[in-house]
């Protein structure tokens, strides 16, 4: 578990014609995807399944996002997805999150994702299994 | 064009079932759809067409997006989204957007979008139907 | 519930940029989603609950769905989608479904899409709420 | 050029979670994408862009798609999705393409698109490029 903390998380992925909008570049709100799956693959690689999570009834939610638009995307264009996982406060975690073009290693996104996790009640819940990956990631 | 600086302009939808994921709520990058067609709608109404503007080799860009996530739609729920011009800087415009459930009032996103405009080179290019927009909505 | 079968059951919609592609056009899947929301407000309007349904284990299931793809959709259409239930066989019902342009009322989608009804186990099992609605459509 | 209508051309994906819907499977408008993806990804390893043909004024078009619904894909899968061009006629093309679950070969969508191919004043036009690749696989 120690080696996600010191390597950067990321995944690679290619972008899908059907992602483009009639400016024929990667419509802003895929970004977002990307980053949910890139935040579900690392969950995953430190061993939490975030649909096994939400059959459990814990349910990780998102509070904020920050993205800065920097270079758009287009078709046939490969990038990395990173993925740092922060720790913010006893209920809440982050991830810092970056999207670079393969290529020429363009910057294409740069971005804050702020959250929390609850159970079936409503109720802040963060399961030992959340606390685990964010704490060995203090400074 | 004076009303829409006064008035709040907003847009009322529904959740469509294949919006929601496996939580049950509507997907977090769905908002930005939702939040995008309030602006598109919006800049319509003020007379700009985004699809006629892009064809013109204007096209309008996505900056920077600060989104809270403040409480999530599930199926069936009625919402207006809204969107209010602000002007930044001679080169950047905003819009806030809010969502809020019809039903109960109940605040669900709250949004603030960076943009700019540029030519079919990439260079920064505020077309004067634009200026028109956002400089009748100084303080 | 005699009504829905004498007059057809449909939905105004509006095309939302972010539906297009980079040809300018509402994306080929995105018609299956207009359906689909089509098919779940026709359920509730007969008095089913997609979501509902869902959550007591009853899972709606499309087998199979044909699509013709008659004229494009563009940013700002304005289009109706009906949804007119036909029963198949005892554990087979489907949606007979089209597309029109509200503007001139060009066709743009003609669709067949067969679904059935499984329990929580998996095993074929049309529910009594089901049976009313296609039942009472029988030539 | 001869392999690729020997040996079958396919793309391996993995199931992403915002494409599952509440019923905790993925939506069935998704596997369209997953579809369109593996065409253009086909077209491309032909030596055929689809970005690059739309922007030359050349303009793909699907015109009817068939798809069987066998199985459903969960959050996690891997899958196989293949595209076999079949000529139809003078002026139509089409693909048959399938979804297998790589984890047990298990068939997931079978299905059947046709499309055509029109210029920019909306004329049917099969470009030579097309031509070489559906006349190839001939019976």
């Amino acid at each position: 578990m120690e080696q996600h903390n010191r390597q950067l998380f990321s995944i690679r992925l290619k972008v899908r014609d059907y992602e483009c909008d009639m400016q024929g570049i990667v419509n802003n709100a895929n970004y977002q995807h990307y980053m949910e799956h890139a935040r579900h693959e690392f969950l995953h690689f430190v061993g939490l399944d975030f649909a096994g999570l939400t059959k459990e009834g814990i349910i990780l939610v998102v509070k904020r996002i920050e993205i800065d638009y920097l270079s758009p995307l287009k078709s046939g264009d490969q990038f990395d997805v990173s993925c740092e996982p922060v720790r913010i406060s006893p209920l809440r975690f982050g991830f810092r999150q970056n999207i670079v073009r393969v290529s020429d290693q363009k910057p294409i996104i740069q971005a804050f994702v702020t959250a929390t996790s609850i159970n079936s009640k409503g109720r802040p819940f963060l399961p030992p299994q959340i606390e685990l990956v964010f704490n060995s990631n203090q400074p």
